[in-house]
């Protein structure tokens, strides 16, 4: 699995979310995660959440980090197992790495993270006809969200670091999670 | 999902885990989660794990809370992705609802939980014909176990309750992937 | 599996073959069928039907009874399945609730229901990104269709029952089919 | 997909229900559908239905006729849709091809054929590494059946003729499901 | 597997590199390979090669034969391996049936056949929501190929004999593969 | 893909052809191949070719160099495919690497390879639960086989160079099918 983080800084208006955009954009083969900062800002055209678009949902903020995950050759149901792993990694990092939580604890919701009623995060899997893809975003500032937030401000972590961190645990897990599928005997 | 706690005691011997353990052994029907109490040894021929076997594992424990994950009709990949989810979630529980670990975290590390070098859990994902099935089992005594080790009596926790916690958390969380994957549009 | 029979009468022209239908305008989460009544005018740019296209087919009628059923994470062949299975719940329902046949017997061949050379139905199933879905409808009348047909109305039924019977008997065949894969032992 | 009537009596005894069958004893490349006369006894090492196992069922009777389907690199979904299929063509043939039901109706419930509460069949599908496959049986007499049944003798119909006629109605299903996964357009 | 030489000259555009081109526009019903000759020409929005995009290729030539597979219900790895094997075979029917060579060698690499570095063919395999489908075309002149190439005129052949020859050949290799997988036991 | 040419000498008896062979007895994780010197002998209960089963067919030889090829997660068709990808190469290699042919040429048909009516290899594909598996072995010397074959010494070629070399030609190519499904832009 290649990893990489986006020095530059863009939007993401879920056009990004469509096969290839590793490869074709930033030239990474194969299985990818790819991070960057910018806002967010989804319009309906390119929303794939269906109970978002049931709930006419507004998905915005001012800056969050993005990560894009592509894994090729997988079913969804995969992919939606990967993309909950995937905020279970963020999760338990950001709980362990800032001081800023006074004891409390962060929690994971399906794919959602939460402390208390505020929400860190937001994260969609899909399917295009040649993989899975994930979005998943965390919040930098609470500004521009239409809902009560956290943000790694608020956890006082910096942005790259985090980013490039819970990538590589997300590569380490993702390459054992195969070799555990080549290591085993089947059973009758 | 169907979800038991099996009140009976009985030893795991690697034995139960094949397709339809649930079904023709406890009449539970469809995907399953199911937990007993017992000690744990698994002779050389019913070890499924390659990785143990290489290395002439020893894997035994005077008692531990078992657990038997069965789903049908889904590839390894899957099995070993919602085989670190049921790790994850039992590591969540365990640190929210314990007041032993005197401020210490629990962490997951591919399919085990540990604490600092103890080990808490064993773990094996694997493949019938007819479906993909997990063993998961956690320490309740450490004793009779080969290895440095955790258990629940550590945490001071009553294993009957964990286990249907945690049983009733992975039915949810099972429960909201495959929802997931019934209302997300697909992408190009 | 949901079961829908929606009140409004639209007609059916194509655009109803997209996946998450069900979902999206009925709010109906996972595998379902959805039933309601309509004229039928399909489009050449929503014909998907190869062997329609190739004999550019008319597809039309005034008014029908319209079912959409959608099935996740299926190949196209087990949507064909499921698609003569269905097909044939109607014709043996239709068979044994009508007296108007005086002793003359229904048939299927295929996807299609016939009395003689009238043709009753018409139907197709295809495959979305996410799911096999298929469009099955029976004329009401026989009123606008371009051959030989028969209709609700000559077999003296009522079409919401007939509707509402008919996805009854679906959903509990599919219910036991996905069953049948659950309890059966794996051969060599 | 290849046809044959095996003209040789012999009884089924659950050993037959594995890959290749039709390939290694009889020659049949590919897709078949095989048939045979005989009795039927099933001891409890081979029965791999779940329910029959649990129930502790006897499954035989003094003859029947014998089918067995192999269709390869399926998924037991389709094999046991494909199954259902088959049971509603012998139902629907042998209602058109006999006068001695009197205006009764045989009907189909899952992969069993019922007159009133009298059973003319058996049925199992599963799958094989290779393959999905199917058994199915109807009685030729009502000797030695452990259940009220009903047989091909009941409905004074030949059983070579009948198993040859469903053969060939369940070859050209076959023939025409795999056809309409290749003569249709995807959808969005 | 359905062969077909279209006689009509026509420009491949990348146009004819969607599902069911051979059937919709050449009543092909099945998996199916045809050809014909005529210039190539593929604008940027019908390239599907991600190498061809990202390094902005030319890819034209004055008179190439073109080749379209199409084979339902696999996934892209088979695809590729087809393209491949496809590729292996018109390298070896053109080694074996000129006598332009002089000796020489032509070889394989992936899926492009050369002669030395002047290069006889260009190829794509790619995935539809129904099939995967490969272009594959050689040089019959070496007249507007942006590249050094070699073209079945260097070789002194006839263009529709090359092409119906190696369109026999695949015919049978995919046959020969198909039923290598329906008569081979399973291992443990 | 790993590669081993393993060099103690062994004979092949068909149970290396099981899951896991190259983990379990050579320490190599993941898809692999590996090679090793000596006798050939199956037994009727290790004969998995149905074909030869059917034959009765005697398969042995007195000293061949065998390959073992696993492959996770795919299915048999592309087992099958790779096979005869496999056979592919060994037979450009050795046509192009030595002198002994006298202008004569090598052919492949399915699996096997071949000058005139002279068998150099024998080869199977066939599927575990978790892996597809070839074994592909020539023959060393000519002695002790049951048909005219030829042999690497006929061909006066050092049979590990052989090995080692077509050994990485192999993975070399599985690795670029692999590339060539992640860098393809899906069509309609």
């Amino acid at each position: 699995m290649e990893t990489l983080f986006i020095d530059k800084k863009f939007a993401y208006d879920g056009s990004q979310l469509r096969s290839l955009f590793a490869y074709l954009d930033h030239g990474l083969l194969g299985p990818s995660i790819v991070a960057w900062e910018g806002g967010c800002n989804i319009p309906f055209t390119h929303m794939v959440d269906g109970e978002d678009l049931l709930a006419k949902a507004v998905i915005q903020g001012d800056e969050m980090v993005h990560f894009i995950i592509e894994v090729f050759d997988r079913d969804l149901f995969s992919g939606v197992a990967l993309q909950r792993l995937f905020a279970s990694i963020c999760k338990d990092y950001l709980q362990t790495h800032t001081k800023a939580l006074n004891g409390k604890s962060l929690y994971r919701d399906g794919d959602d993270i939460y402390l208390d009623d505020k929400k860190l995060s937001i994260s969609i899997a899909t399917k295009s006809p040649v993989s899975v893809m994930i979005h998943f975003a965390m919040n930098i500032t609470n500004q521009g969200t239409p809902v009560s937030t956290l943000s790694l401000q608020d956890l006082k972590l910096e942005t790259k670091t985090v980013a490039e961190d819970v990538m590589n645990l997300f590569r380490s897990e993702y390459t054992k999670i195969i070799e555990a599928t080549q290591k085993v005997r089947p059973i009758p």
